[in-house]
Parts: C-alpha cells; structure tokens; sequence
C-alpha cells in the first residue's frame, strides 16, 4: 500500500503549479501549466487536466489555493482579478469529477500553511507571514487553525495603516500609508529609481547591497523599519511565535530587512512577545503554494 | 423551575461588580465591592463572595472577566497590573467552590462579548470593539467565535502602529505612534491641555464642542481621523460586519468621533467591507463586561 498523498494546485495569474505532497510536506512529482486566459471555463478545464496528470492511487484528496476570497460555506472561488474566474464552484465540480475531498483556500493563506506545516513554522501554533513581492499578502496561523476571516481570504496584511495620512496605497486601493505602500516590490522598486534612476528595481537594489552600496543598504534598512511597524502591530494584534518573511523581494532581501525590522518590531510588541517573537525566511519558495494547497486537501479528507 | 442564570463578575482595579445574568443578556440583580489591594487571598475572597452574595438555585454557571492574560488551558488569571493578583488559578477554584462550570476571560474581551450578544453587535458574527478610555482595549468575535489569541487576552487593538516612528506610547509600552497614544482618554486630555489649559480634559472638551466651541470640534475631528486610521486597518484584518465604540471618552465624545473615524475608516478599507461596514456605538455602558462575563459562563455551561 501507498502513503496517503494529496495533490495540492497553487492556481496563479500567469501558471498553474501542481504537485502530489506528502504528509510530510515533500512533493513527489510536479508540473506546471499556464493559466489561461480567455474563459472561465477553459481555466477550470486546465485546472481539472492538471489534476488529472497527477491523479493516481495514492492520491486520497485535491486542495486549492486560488487568487480570491474564498466562500468555505459553499466551496466557492468568489473572484479572481487575474484570470477569468468569478462564483466559480470549485469543490463540488472537483469533487464530482475526482470522487475525493475536496479544500480550498486563498492563496496566501495556502503559502502560509505550508510554511507552517512544512517550512520555517514547523512546530508552532501561532505564525504570520508576510509575502513581500508586486504587492503585500500573508496569511496567519492563530492557535494552531488557519485564521481564515469573514471572507475566507484571511487578514489582508499588507492594507493596515502604518503611517497616518501616508503615501497613496496601489492599484485600486484609496487607503493612505499601508504596509503595502512602503515594503512591496513595487514600492522599493520606485524608491530604488528615485535614488539608482529608472533601470533601477527591488532586485537590483538588494544587488547593489550586496556589493556594498552605503545608499542601497540605508534604503533597504529605511524598508526594514517600515516593515516593523508593520510586523509589530500584527504581533499585537495575533502574538505569533514566529514572523516569516516570504515573497520574491522578502526572500532576497531578507538578510538587509530582519536587522532593522527586528529591532523595530521588538520595541513596538508587548511583552511576552517582545522577548519571545522569532523572525524566520521562508523556506519552501514558490512551492509554498503548492505544498499548502495539498495540505488544504489533507484537511478536507481529515475533517 | 426558573430559567437558568449565570452570574457574571467584571474584576476591574477599582471595583469588581458582579450581576445575575439571563440568557437574553438582562441584569437580573448586582451588586459591586472595591477590589482589595492588600493581598491575593483577599482578592479571591472577595471574588468568592461576590459569587456567594448572588448564588441561587437559577445560577448554572459563573463567568470572570479580569484585566489579564489569561491561560485558558489551564484555567489560570496570568498576571494583573491593577491588583494584586498573579498565577491565579480562578477557574479550579471556583468551581471547586461553587460545583458550577466556570468560565474565564480577560475583560476587554468579556465587553466585546457582551456588546456582541446584548448590545450593540447582536445578530453579527464578526464585530471589532474599541473602548476609548484611560487607554484603547477592544475585542474582536471572529467567524461566530470570541478571538482569543495565543494568550487568551485577545488581540491588543491599542497597540498598533497608526504612525511610524510617532508619539510615545502611554505607560509601561515603548512603542511609538500606537493607537492608544492618539486616541485614549489620556491622550486627547494631554491635546486638550495644550489647547485649553491645564484645567482642560478629555471630558471637558466633549461638553466645549457641545456648546459651539470651534476648536474642540476640530481636536475632536482630528482624534476621529487617527482613530480611523486603526479602525481601517482592523477592517481589513478583521472584516467586521459592525465597530463597536466604547468606552468612557468613545461613548461620550461618539457623536463627534464618528463622522470624520468613519470616513477614513471606509477610504482605508478594501471591498466589500468599505460599503458594508458600519458603526455602532456600545450600549451597555459600563456593564458590558459583567454582562459578558454572564456569557463566558454560559459558553463554560454549554460546551
């Protein structure tokens, strides 16, 4: 007999990555498709050949991390911005067609859970995480269940205020001075064309760090105590005991940003947690997805 | 037979006020007692008779809210700045005394519940409380559920960041820029000091506006702004359905608070909340945490 695996899909704007995960977190075989683009229907098709790929008998159960708010009452993807896919009813229609339980969940509360379950959160019962990347998501972990909020898309973490009256937020949001504004990709990357000119990016900043670039270093640590404000009202708010830091921009640059965020997340917190509250770097990288989407699945045929 | 009551005691630094508490959240009978600051043992005694004051055969359960972390694994009042009571382990006690399910919670979250069943939250299942008073506590009913952190104190809404690397924070806190340090009692006093003189406090600044006087409006307004900073960011954490205000300073100065904290609240927040969020304020007075306490008996009773 085979180990239980789940097949866990980590739908994205541009790719599809699905895996076959282990209990343990491992994946055992993956793949990737791109998303497409033209009809609902044709992106649910994709995502039921991705399933399909992998399915075999050792697969006990699918889960999905899905770009949206999530209704779990009914087991719908509410509303993708970045494919067409709008009350699409994911669970049932999966579960018809595969015959297992079915999970779904946003997907930066999928990245969260396999950081949590099988990267830099192993082991504890409370965890936020941060992706620092276009924009700024995460998910928290909050005594030892996924916090999931009203909407099923969790805590949006990058759209609380740091700064009263602050830097006009992105996109579509009219909020003013969110953590959003300060520490994503997007953000740093304007500062670093403010200071480098404009072939300047984030990447390109930590670069420039790297190769011992005074100004680079101070922009980044400017980042890094925004980034603890931030982090010190979510240990307030959640009292994690760990802090992971993810996303393209927060995974490099995270040795330039844990100093100085640390040291302002440390004064900012309560006791206990200004003693206790660890920072750690993601581990799992864009597999996040993928291995928190399997868990999902782990925990619809666990319920 | 008579319907089952609870009894709901409201342990606070100056007072413990304890009442007989219906399903319906109505105050059957009270009473109130100072709260000893000699001793732990008198403390727990005069908790006992407060209990013993009130007991009858209706009573089922007893519940306690006290200002303190509490373990609710184990039952135990952590630690209370206001008296001396530490390591308490109220819960066994209690019931060993009084052979009824017993309930704990940390007060500002026992005032969230109360609000939530009886007051101002009926019918939601998420609703932020804010209690404007000496300092900002509030109480978060997530998904249907009280939230209780990691620590059983709930989150800590007066301790987060509204303005990077602002204000000083009240107290024992080191922070700087917390919402508490706007926007509390003790805060809008000290503003209302520099603008009216030493005989000046938040109170009195409340009764200046309602008289006419321009420039307590404004201090007013500008408060309300600040606090709609921290309530946009709670919004997109939390995705309450209703804010409640409360406390002392929140209940009398609501009318001039809540204008200018509700525009900014809906400019922060993202959709849908910033069409469907909306502002209440508390209506149980300062009996909201005996009634709340009522119903972390209750909640002790039925699980």
């Amino acid at each position: 007999m085979q180990a239980g695996h789940a097949i866990g899909v980590d739908l994205g704007g541009t790719k599809i990555l699905a895996g076959v995960v282990a209990r343990d977190g491992s994946v055992v075989r993956r793949h990737e498709r791109p998303t497409p683009q033209d009809s609902q229907e044709h992106v649910l098709a994709e995502l039921e050949a991705a399933v399909a790929e992998l399915l075999d008998d050792s697969v006990e159960a699918v889960g999905f991390g899905a770009p949206s708010p999530i209704d779990q009452a009914r087991g719908v993807v509410v509303r993708c911005v970045s494919m067409p896919l709008e009350n699409a009813p994911l669970r049932d229609r999966m579960h018809e067609r595969f015959g297992v339980p079915v999970g779904l969940d946003n997907d930066a509360n999928a990245a969260a859970i396999g950081e949590w379950r099988a990267g830099a959160g192993r082991g504890e019962d409370d965890v936020v995480m941060l992706t620092l990347g276009t924009g700024v998501g995460g998910g928290v972990i909050s005594g030892g269940r996924p916090f999931r909020g009203w909407n099923g898309a969790g805590a949006e973490l990058g759209h609380v205020v740091i700064v009263h009256e602050g830097r006009p937020c992105q996109g579509a949001c009219t909020g003013r001075g969110h953590l959003e504004a300060y520490v994503s990709g997007t953000a740093v990357t304007e500062a670093a064309r403010e200071e480098f000119g404009p072939s300047a990016d984030a990447h390109r900043l930590v670069r420039l760090a790297n190769e011992g670039e005074a100004k680079a270093e101070e922009l980044l640590a400017e980042v890094a105590r925004y980034l603890g404000s931030g982090i010190g009202s979510f240990v307030n708010v959640f009292g994690p005991e760990a802090v992971i830091l993810g996303g393209g921009f927060g995974v490099a640059a995270y040795d330039y940003l844990r100093g100085p965020a640390e040291e302002v997340t440390r004064r900012e917190a309560l006791e206990p947690m200004r003693s206790t509250v660890r920072f750690a770097k993601a581990e799992l990288g864009t597999a996040a997805g993928l291995i928190g989407a399997g868990f999902v699945g782990f925990e619809a045929l666990d319920a």
